[in-house]
């Protein structure tokens, strides 16, 4: 049964896609901890993490490439296939995201990338960041469009703390130049990593509807 | 003879594809016009532009999802196929950069977001960028593998320039945080946008031989 040996292998393709979605989500928990703690080790750990993403995303690509010179596809399953290859971008760079942040922990350490003053606020990101792409994970396994829709509002609360952090750094920043910069480059690796999570929660309803979400 | 109708449409998509990446060579090209002239009408053209560069993409991966309804591809013209919603992706994300870049402008118009200082610096960040795009719209054109193996090095003279930008952040900047956040950000967005030049350079090559380059 050709059919069947192919709907086997959606579902090892859907299944490695949740294992990247749940290692990238993973990595910036783990990134955040390192930089909220001056840990060198574990920051180490995340930038060694980020080539087996790399590698994930080879072994998906490469099943979804092998699948569509099966046979042309229904168009559910085509529209699957397409999302994939999308999806699989969008988490690789997550992966580059928390490595990233790594690096950053890194380079100052034993210091601290970010002042303690400005350590609740980079709490907050990170939370709403981590809890965005465990939610992204669940929403690759359930297909629920509901919580693909509802995605955008955790970015929202992503867009406010950005802003409150711009407000922070306009008002009343003693730290100097550098913290300035890697306070600023922080925040845009975990607007971006949220930005993806929401971009996948788009492909979601995309492979289920068909419909195309508007883009920035 | 189905056969050559579904070369006509990869011909199509491919004339897509370079159109698409002449647009967001462009916009860079302007936006960086925008960015060192202080100039919000320039920057708002950039902004409004964007809209169709998101449409294009729509329109070429809908192209890309019809011929895959079509017949089991070959090898060569599924690969190109595969690389082609990935370069949509690069091309799109390069046009959100150019806006960007004219959004800063934009937010400090009719002020000047980049110190006068530091404008012969964004000058040439601008120039690399934009000869970049310009290679690589080329590449998109001729497949030259040797050209798309190149796009590297002008790479690390991106690289080298971002690394002299933060040399001068960090050694005597008396322009205050604000100014220096935008520094950050701008240098950040044209870094960014070649990294996707890059990317659809290494697309070429697979699309030619079936290559994966390494990934950061």
């Amino acid at each position: 049964m050709v059919r069947d040996d192919f709907h086997d292998r959606l579902a090892e393709l859907d299944a490695g896609l949740v294992v990247m979605a749940r290692t990238v989500t993973d990595m910036m928990g783990r990134a955040s901890r390192a930089l909220l703690t001056a840990d060198a080790e574990l920051a180490r750990q995340i930038i060694e993490a980020d080539a087996s993403v790399n590698q994930q995303r080879n072994t998906v690509d490469d099943q979804v490439a092998e699948l569509m010179t099966i046979r042309p596809p229904m168009a559910g399953d085509l529209r699957f296939m397409l999302a994939a290859i999308r999806i699989t971008g969008d988490l690789e760079r997550m992966g580059d995201l928390a490595k990233h942040v790594a690096k950053i922990t890194l380079l100052r350490a034993p210091g601290a990338a970010v002042p303690a003053e400005a350590a609740p606020m980079f709490t907050q990101l990170a939370e709403v960041a981590v809890r965005m792409a465990t939610k992204m994970t669940q929403i690759l396994g359930t297909r629920d469009q509901l919580d693909a829709t509802q995605l955008s509002l955790d970015d929202d609360e992503m867009d406010a703390l950005r802003k409150r952090m711009f407000a922070k750094l306009f008002s009343d920043w003693p730290y100097g130049v550098e913290a300035a910069v890697d306070f600023t480059l922080l925040g845009r690796f975990y607007e971006r990593y949220s930005d993806h999570a929401v971009n996948i929660a788009h492909q979601v309803v995309y492979l289920v509807t068909g419909d195309v979400q508007l883009r920035d």
